[in-house]
């Protein structure tokens, strides 16, 4: 089969001939159809992301495809036929392959009103942009008080669904873009609340409007010199996930934060998230990207690209981050 | 009265002459007796940490003293001619002067086996460390193991009370210095595993250890490019207080750490530590700290100074931190 394949940490990609996988008890080999780049895509290529890697690695963590054979085991037959939403097992080959093999729990049969293209992009944004609001009722309700979130890299496609739940639940959200254009584009899609970092105000404002809307919970995508900016600028007692880190610099903090203002650095990856919260809230989550698929969480494609194409749609990917997502077509 | 005083961030000290201050309700007057220079002290001191200064400001977070008035309620009365440890009440004048202010529940009886100059050095150091030994208590439950602890400018008094604390209670303890000759130091103290943060091989000599040990507490006073190094050699699922800012400049850290590895920075201040732990559990630990005042949490004094030469004493405790507490004795 052909497969999209790379060799070292940021090393090129380029597409093989490799063996078609066999599935193991409780897996399935998936027929892919589509998948997308996701920015957690290209840290896993750059390296130092997620589970480690071992080369030649097929990169991709989610897609869409048919279930074709069955490992063995009640889920996997169930499944076989189906055409379905589904994400890499860590430290097993990814979905940028005309097949690959996952577990059956990791395969999510696609309602007939979704398209594989939009299917394919049900894991990594929906569930990240839930499992950011589940980490704010949590955060809330050991506060006392509904807080306001900050967002970085707020123009990419996880930003805008963050912003229509952040409307419909009425949370007060703050979306960080860098670049000037991005915050119209942002105030189309619903937000009340831009700012550009790259702004000679920024600290201040945001430092000024984190205190109004009670902004203590930061979702940070960009790391670098910024994450220490928005550490700053956040009342007492505030906490930051990292969860991206596009600048591909150290985060740089003033330890006074840490040490006199209460607040908190951790890390968020969505795979450690799903281990944590359980099968029950897992499951939720999946219902209710569902639901949310058809609207709040649907996600305009901006191209389409063969897998011979691969460096092409990652540059393409790069430049145009917040004209919507680049898909890989099998 | 005489008061050591400071006009600005990062200012010269003087003496100067101002008023004896008045004891409100629930407060006593303290009439100083001896006060030390503490890390947290000169952190103060160059700002940026703890609760905010208004100027002129008098420094100094513990000491020992006489009761000589009350402002009224029960505690003050009862305190009324004792001799005291006491702490200053955050954003009030500190202990280095020749009377405080303070709030009586600040105050704690001296046992007559404890000399005044001890007992000035009882709540700071040892209150932490036993705060310290608390997290790595709840940690532990967490982890559902007993894990190891990293401390770092070690060579400290309150470093060696934790390398007492930990032999007691045979918890790992790695006991992190920047000087070769501290090493030799902290293992007569009873240390067994001492690194220098300047050896070539120290980066890769704690990974190694700290995997072994399961030291997932880490306790850094140092900031800067070191805490970067400590968070990416300890194993996942690590946590990091930071206490101190010896280094002065920023904290970096490798985002990986946070997002791949489940990592977390944290602050630690006595102040909040007691804050959060409640009455019962603050009680208890001053009850400790008087039991382990004449042996574990001895602390050995260097060197003693009048108010007039706090410019001195404070370069002299600077350059030979490990070597001893300095006393300012009124």
């Amino acid at each position: 089969m052909k497969a999209i394949i790379q060799n070292e940490d940021g090393g090129q990609l380029s597409v093989s001939e490799i063996p078609v996988p066999k599935p193991g008890k409780g897996e399935v080999l998936v027929k892919m159809i589509a998948s997308p780049i996701n920015p957690s895509d290209l840290a896993f290529l750059r390296g130092g992301y997620g589970p480690e890697k071992t080369f030649p690695v097929v990169p991709g963590f989610e897609g869409s495809g048919i279930v074709v054979a069955s490992g063995g085991g009640i889920l996997p037959k169930l499944r076989l036929g189906k055409t379905v939403a589904c994400a890499a097992t860590p430290k097993k080959q990814g979905c940028w392959a005309e097949y690959m093999v996952t577990s059956a729990a990791s395969c999510v049969p696609l309602p007939p009103e979704v398209s594989a293209e939009q299917g394919s992009m049900m894991f990594v944004n929906p569930m990240t942009a839930l499992a950011f609001f589940d980490i704010h009722h949590s955060f809330s309700k050991e506060k006392g008080k509904k807080i306001g979130i900050i967002n970085t890299a707020a123009a990419s496609t996880l930003g805008q669904m963050i912003i229509k739940l952040a409307n419909r639940e009425k949370i007060p959200l703050i979306s960080v873009i860098r670049r000037e254009e991005q915050i119209e584009t942002l105030k189309n899609a619903g937000a009340e609340f831009v700012l550009n970092s790259e702004a000679p105000d920024f600290d201040e404002t945001l430092k000024i409007l984190a205190a109004k809307l009670d902004a203590m919970l930061v979702f940070d995508a960009v790391g670098g010199k910024l994450s220490g900016r928005l550490l700053n600028a956040v009342p007492s007692g505030s906490r930051m996930y990292i969860y991206g880190r596009l600048s591909a610099e150290e985060c740089s903090f003033n330890p006074s934060g840490f040490i006199s203002q209460e607040k908190q650095v951790k890390g968020f990856l969505l795979n450690h998230w799903l281990k944590n919260a359980g099968l029950l809230k897992k499951l939720q989550t999946i219902n209710t990207v569902k639901k949310l698929l058809k609207n709040d969480f649907s996600s305009s494609v901006h191209r389409k690209f063969s897998p011979e194409e691969i460096s092409e749609a990652i540059d393409d990917y790069k430049n145009n981050m917040s004209k919507g997502k680049v898909i890989i077509r099998f």
